[in-house]
């Protein structure tokens, strides 16, 4: 960005900087997905990419199915767009799973319009297998829904596979629609830039629409995204290590509270767990208010947020390893710690 | 920018970068207005604040009252909050003049929730006098509505005038809405650095709340944005000057242009006229298409467009003079070269 040397800041193209879209189709092509510049859309992070495929496909009334516990923004994209969310259940103990037909055929109404996935998925770091990922296709294409699939935590798996993309399955490129974002894959989530992809070219007429409705996305940081996408392998290789040691190391510390229930995740850098206490509120409020232990305390995610379920997620919280391992360590350490006055405190 | 020492790029505060929200503060200080930081928030140009409003404001079904000619993207806005657009109507013959409580007044229904302007306007160049801005003040606050005020062309006003905002009218704090960018102010459009400024703090939360659903604007684009705001005042007395030859090279060449109506526009750096012709559309086609003088041809943005009434503007055109005075000179001439010779070809 510091060599960038037009003399204007002039609007990009609302599709995007060219060399941003031939970045992350040749990204992509290095995944084995061939794709043309034409079905990615440059957005303003992941974010403008989920509301503009929501204003795209979601009429008043309309209904989306989201597994659950869920990113909460999706919220904010679909009431935006006067639409439902559906939530899927899923439990901890079955460590969060969701790729069942008949979960997701039991919540299909008329009005339902869309599948709205996140594959590692945010919070509870879900990766769907190869198997699963077909199932969720099947259940899109037998019931003429879209699927939107948010891969924006690709890179952030531990299990030794290959990076995984919805687009393999060509039989539903008409319905599919992919929200991607640098802003976990180089780390760069102040750079806002994101993108739509889809091969519907109907779907991608309409969306080009909203993106020239707010004429463009930011030139210099789509030019700045380009060159991220030159970065070479062994960047992806040294990070996937150290979240590895770093859900490994939550995990470990997990498996020392009596009570706690979660299921090794896949991906992503969270990890939802159940905890045994009343409520992950009232008990994070406590942990910042009253908790010490050699002056040090810990904070997360209430997990009650990430459902549409009311009373459900309450005693369950999300995670997020984005500290060194010694901290993470010391961190489960004090939640361990804490649980254990809190339920004392409490007469439990 | 090219500055920035932060090792990572981490998403900026919801509500903006605070050396921006501070720049935008200290300009309007210089105006003679007293804001807080808390009063403004950072959008992804005026567009997003635009979107970001229309979504607080508007429930399904409810209008807004915004004089025609209008900036085409305000539909895209408004439409996706699934509300409507109620257009209140002006004349070129007028000069698209606006500003009288029985135009809006005659408009105005239960559903009606805010009146939109542009001041300087968007594409017809018309400035409010402080009388006219007073009269726009009054029906917001005589008929219980919000008054947005789209301000982005602020600076571009060519009578000598001091620089104008809604703001200074207290008694409507609690209904106003400014829409700002720096796209025009400082000729960045690629930065897509904008604002939301109101005094109203209920809707000021709300905003808030989409800007987190967001989670923010450019981090580096902003710290730039406020950089630019550093600029001392001799850059405006000469874009001023600059733009002020160019409007009235224009408004010479289309005095010369038999049948052209079109009063002398007060700000922004638009023209919006009626000519002696059929269709703005099959005009500037054929313009493109078949006319030629000395292998040079002229072009405009058809005024249709511009209207939400279906059938009018059809004869108007708005001509942006964002070029230098000798080649705006020489569009004018071709333009009035073209209308006879394309008049005399449909045989008027």
């Amino acid at each position: 960005m510091a060599n960038f040397s037009e003399n204007v800041l002039e609007y990009a193209y609302s599709a995007g900087v060219n060399e941003y879209l031939t970045a992350v189709v040749d990204y992509y092509g290095s995944l084995g997905i061939k794709l043309s510049n034409k079905e990615v859309l440059s957005t303003v992070g992941g974010s403008e990419a989920l509301q503009i495929v929501m204003n795209c496909i979601l009429d008043v009334g309309d209904e989306i199915l989201i597994p659950e516990p869920f990113y909460p923004n999706y919220n904010t994209f679909v009431s935006i767009a006067n639409a439902d969310i559906v939530p899927v259940p899923t439990t901890p103990e079955e460590g969060y799973f969701y790729a069942e037909k008949s979960r997701f055929e039991a919540k299909i109404t008329p009005k339902t319009r869309a599948i709205l996935i996140s594959n590692p998925g945010n919070p509870t770091g879900v990766v769907l297998t190869p198997e699963q990922m077909r199932v969720m296709a099947d259940i899109a294409k037998e019931h003429d829904l879209w699927l939107i699939s948010d891969e924006v935590y690709r890179e952030f798996v531990y299990g030794g596979e290959d990076l995984a993309t919805m687009l393999v399955y060509e039989d539903i490129a008409d319905r599919l629609i992919i929200i991607d974002s640098i802003s976990k894959r180089f780390s760069a989530c102040g750079a806002r830039v994101g993108a739509i992809i889809s091969r519907n070219q109907a779907f991608m007429a309409q969306a080009l629409k909203l993106c020239q409705g707010r004429l463009s996305n930011a030139t210099l940081e789509q030019v700045g995204a380009a060159a991220l996408y030159a970065m070479d392998g062994d960047y992806f290789t040294a990070v996937r290590e150290e979240y590895k040691k770093r859900r490994d190391t939550v995990m470990a510390g997990l498996g020392n509270i009596p009570g706690a229930v979660c299921q090794c995740p896949g991906g992503a850098f969270y990890i939802m767990a159940s905890l045994p206490i009343d409520d992950a509120n009232k008990f994070l409020i406590w942990l910042l208010e009253e908790f010490e232990d050699n002056n040090e305390t810990v904070m997360f995610a209430p997990g009650a947020s990430f459902y549409a379920t009311e009373g459900k997620g309450t005693n369950e919280i999300r995670i997020a390893y984005i500290l060194n391992c010694q901290d993470l360590a010391r961190s489960m350490e004090l939640l361990g710690l804490a649980v254990a006055q809190y339920n004392q405190q409490q007469g439990v």
